[in-house]
C-alpha cells in the first residue's frame, strides 16, 4: 500500500498507481476507483453466493456509481443491473448492457421510463404500486412487449428489528407494497390475467450499511409466509425472491467489514429452511449489493489548502472539493477516514477537523482526524468514496464535478473527465 | 394569482403564467423563477437601503442560485456579486458583469481562482484567512495587478446569539480570521505594506435565514471595537464594513415575511451610533442578501405520479423529482409548502406525504400536508424553491436536472434547458 518516491517520502498507492503521481497528472478533487477491488468483490459474489447456492442472480446496484465503463466491469464479471431510473438504464443501454439482466426498479417510474424499459426488453421490472402495474399493463399491450414482473413489498421489518413479524403489520415507507393481502393478491391476479405480464416473484430491501443480517432473516421469514399464502389461496408458485442488498462496508475503523459469506449464508439458511418448513419450493435468490461492490473500491484525493488554527479550538485544513463531491458527511454526519497520500508512515501528531471549499458552514467532511503535520499542498486521501459519491455529486457554489480515474495493477485510465467550467453554463440560454 | 381555465378549474398563475401550461410546455420537474419577484427584491434594497443611507452597496450572493442571464438582472438592478468559487467567477465573466462591482469570497481559494480574478480585475477579495493572502500578494505582484482587500472576520458571534461579546474569543468555524489582535495586525500590516493590494476594510457572516437582526448587531459592535483598535494602533482606518446577508424568507405558513428594513434600520442605527461612540468614521456598509432576494421568486413544479395509501398510517404522493433538485429537506430538514396547481380553491381534504421518486429512504419533500384530493397526473407547485435549489442540484440516480424557465407578467423564456440522457454521459471514456 505505500511506496517510497524518490524523495524518501513514502506515499499511498491505489490499485498499484502511486496516488500523489495520479493528483499530479489529473489534478484534485479526483475520484480514483480500483478496478481490481471491483473484481474482487464481485469474484466473492461468485465464489460465495452463485457458485456455492443453486439458482441465484447476483446485480450490481448501479444507483451507487455508474459509468458506461461500469457496466461493462459488472457484465465481465458476469453480474446483473439494478437500475432505478430511465438515466440509469439509458446508461446500461448505452453501454452495451445485456438487458435480460437488468432489474428496473423504482417507486415512481414514469411512462417515459417504463416505455423504455419495454422497447429495451429488460429482464425484469421490480412493480411497486399498483398505478405502476397498470401502466406498465398498458404500455406492454400497446407496444407489443412481454415483461417479467417482481412485486417490491414492504415487510414491515425496520432495519435492526428483530422481533417477531406480524402479518398484517403495515410500514411507513414510501417503498412497495403493503403487507395486504387483498392488494397482493389483485396485483398477482392482474399479472396473470394479462399476456403481455409474467409473474416472477417478490422483491424486498431492508435497510442500507448493515452489519447484521437480523432483518434480511425477519424479512425472509414474511416473505415465505407470503409465498405460502399465495400458494395455498392462488396456486401460484414464486419463482424467485429478491432479497436486495444493503450489506455494511467498512468506513471507519471501528466498522467491522464483513465478508459476504457473513450474510448470505445465514439468510440462505433460513430461505432454505423456511421454505422446507413451509413445504414450498426454494424460488431463485437474487441479492443486489452496490456499496458493498464499489464502496471501499474507490478513494477521493484533494490538495490541502488553507490551515487555520483557532487557538485553543480546533485546527481547520481545508481542501479543494467537499460537500459537492461528497454530500454524505452533511446528509447522514457520515465518518470517513484518510491518509496524508505524500507523507505515509509520518507520525500523526495532530488532530484537525477537514473542512471542504464550500461557502457553507455544514461543508465539513472529516471532524477530528489524526494526521500527520499538514503543509498546504499537501494531498488528502480519503478512503470509502466509491459509493454515493460521484452518483451524487452536485455543483453547488458552481465547482466542476471531479475527474474518476479506473486505476488496475500499476496502470490509470481516465473514465469520467472531469467538468469543465463550460460545462457549467453549457445549457444556459443567454 | 389564480386563473380559471376553460374546464372550470383554476389554475396557480406563476409571475403572471398558467403553471398548468408551464408543465405542460417545458415537462416537469421544472424551475420556474420569477424575474418580476427579484426585480421587486432588488428595488425594495435601493429604496430601503440603498438610497435610504449614504455610502452603502448591495451585492447579490449568488450561490443561492446563479446563471448568465441572473446575472444581467442583478446587473440591472445596480447591485453587485458575491461570488465564492471560480466557477460562479466565470458564469460572471461571460455574463459580461462589470468586474468592479464583484466581491470574490471562500475559506480556501486556489491559486488559479485568485489568478482567475485578478485577471479580470474583480473589485474585492474578501481574504479569508493568511495562507491566501500571501497567495493573493505573490499573484497579484506576478500579474502586476492592485486588488482591494476585505477581511473576513470570525467575530464570534452564533446567529441567535445576543450575549454580550468578549473580545478575545474565538468561534469554532472554518471561516475568517479569529480575532485575535496579533493576527489581525499582522494581515492588515501586509497588505499596507504591498503595492498591489489595498487594505478597504472587513467583512463578517453570522448565519443564515434568520428572522432577527441581533446577531448582525452583536457582530457590529465587535467590529466597531475591532475597528477602533485597528485605527488607535496602527492609523488605519476602515474605509468599508460589508455586513454579509442571512436575512430570512418564508418558506411555511409559520415563517414571517419580513421586509428588509426590518434587519437594516436596525443594523445601520447600532452602526451609526456605534461608530459616534467610538470617535470612529461610519464606513462604507455593504449587505449580500441571496435567498433573500432569490427564495421567494422560485417554484418548483412536479408531476404526481404513485399514489400510495398505507392503511392506517399515512399516503405517500410521489412526484418526478425530488432530492436531486431539491436536496434541502434531507440536508436540514427544510420545510416546504405546496399546492396542487391544477385544482386551486378545492377544499384541503386530505393528509398526505410528498415523496420524490429517488431510491433514497430520506427522498421525502414535505411530511404530512394537506391538499386536495389527489389524482395521478396533477401537478404539484412547491413554493420558495428559488434558492439553493438548482445551485444544489444532483444528478443522483441519474435524473437529468430540470429546466429553469424565467416568467415575468404572463410571459415565459427558457433559461436553463433541461438536462438530456446524453448530458449524463457526456465526460464519459467509453
Amino acid at each position: 500500500m505505500l511506496k517510497t518516491a524518490d524523495n524518501n517520502e513514502k506515499h499511498l498507492l491505489f490499485g498499484g498507481c502511486d496516488t500523489v503521481a495520479l493528483a499530479k497528472k489529473y489534478g484534485t478533487p479526483l475520484y480514483v476507483i480500483s478496478e481490481e477491488h471491483i473484481r474482487e468483490r464481485c469474484r466473492e459474489i461468485q465464489r460465495d453466493f452463485l457458485l456455492k447456492y443453486n439458482r441465484t442472480k447476483a446485480f450490481y446496484a448501479s444507483k451507487a456509481f455508474l459509468t458506461m465503463k461500469m457496466c461493462r466491469i459488472i457484465s465481465e464479471e458476469g453480474l446483473g443491473l439494478d437500475v432505478v431510473s430511465g438515466g440509469e438504464l439509458f446508461t446500461a443501454i448505452k453501454a452495451g448492457f445485456p438487458m435480460e439482466d437488468v432489474i428496473f426498479h423504482g417507486n415512481n417510474k414514469s411512462l417515459e421510463e417504463i416505455e423504455l424499459a419495454l422497447s429495451n426488453d429488460v429482464g425484469r421490472i421490480a412493480v411497486d404500486n399498483l398505478d405502476e402495474l397498470a401502466m406498465i399493463q398498458e404500455a406492454a399491450e400497446r407496444l407489443d412487449k412481454k415483461t417479467k414482473i417482481l412485486f417490491r413489498i414492504s415487510p414491515g421489518i425496520e432495519a435492526g428489528d428483530t422481533h417477531e413479524y406480524i402479518f398484517t403489520g403495515h410500514k411507513d415507507s414510501k417503498f412497495g407494497i403493503p403487507l395486504e393481502q387483498n392488494i397482493i393478491k389483485k396485483a398477482i391476479a392482474d399479472v396473470m390475467n394479462s399476456s403481455h405480464m409474467e409473474f416472477m416473484g417478490f422483491h424486498f430491501h431492508v435497510g442500507s450499511q448493515l452489519f447484521r443480517y437480523d432483518s434480511h432473516v425477519a424479512a425472509v421469514h414474511v416473505l415465505i409466509r407470503l409465498m405460502e399464502y399465495i400458494k395455498n389461496e392462488m396456486g401460484v408458485s414464486t419463482q424467485e425472491l429478491n432479497i436486495g442488498g444493503g450489506f455494511g462496508i467498512r468506513y471507519v475503523e471501528e466498522d467491522e467489514s464483513k465478508p459476504l459469506s457473513f450474510f448470505v449464508d445465514a439468510i440462505m439458511e433460513s430461505i432454505i429452511q423456511g421454505c422446507e418448513n413451509a413445504n414450498i419450493d426454494v424460488p431463485l435468490i437474487m441479492i443486489e449489493p452496490g456499496r458493498w461492490i464499489v464502496g471501499e473500491a474507490g478513494i477521493t484525493l484533494y490538495t490541502i489548502g488553507s490551515i487555520k488554527e483557532i487557538p485553543g479550538i480546533r485546527t481547520y485544513i481545508s481542501v479543494d472539493g467537499g460537500m459537492p463531491d461528497n454530500p454524505r458527511p452533511a446528509l447522514y454526519q457520515a465518518k470517513y477516514r484518510a491518509v496524508v497520500a505524500n507523507k505515509m508512515g509520518q507520525e500523526l501528531e495532530k488532530q484537525v477537523t477537514v473542512a471542504g471549499k464550500c461557502c457553507e458552514s455544514g461543508d465539513i467532511l472529516i471532524e477530528n482526524i489524526k494526521l500527520p503535520k499538514i503543509e498546504s499542498g499537501d494531498i488528502l486521501a480519503v478512503f470509502s468514496t466509491g459509493a454515493y459519491n460521484y452518483s451524487m455529486s452536485s455543483n453547488y457554489n458552481r465547482l466542476p464535478r471531479p475527474a474518476v480515474v479506473l486505476v488496475n495493477s500499476g496502470n490509470d485510465e481516465l473514465m469520467v473527465k472531469r467538468e469543465s467550467y463550460e460545462d457549467l453554463i453549457r445549457n444556459e440560454m443567454f
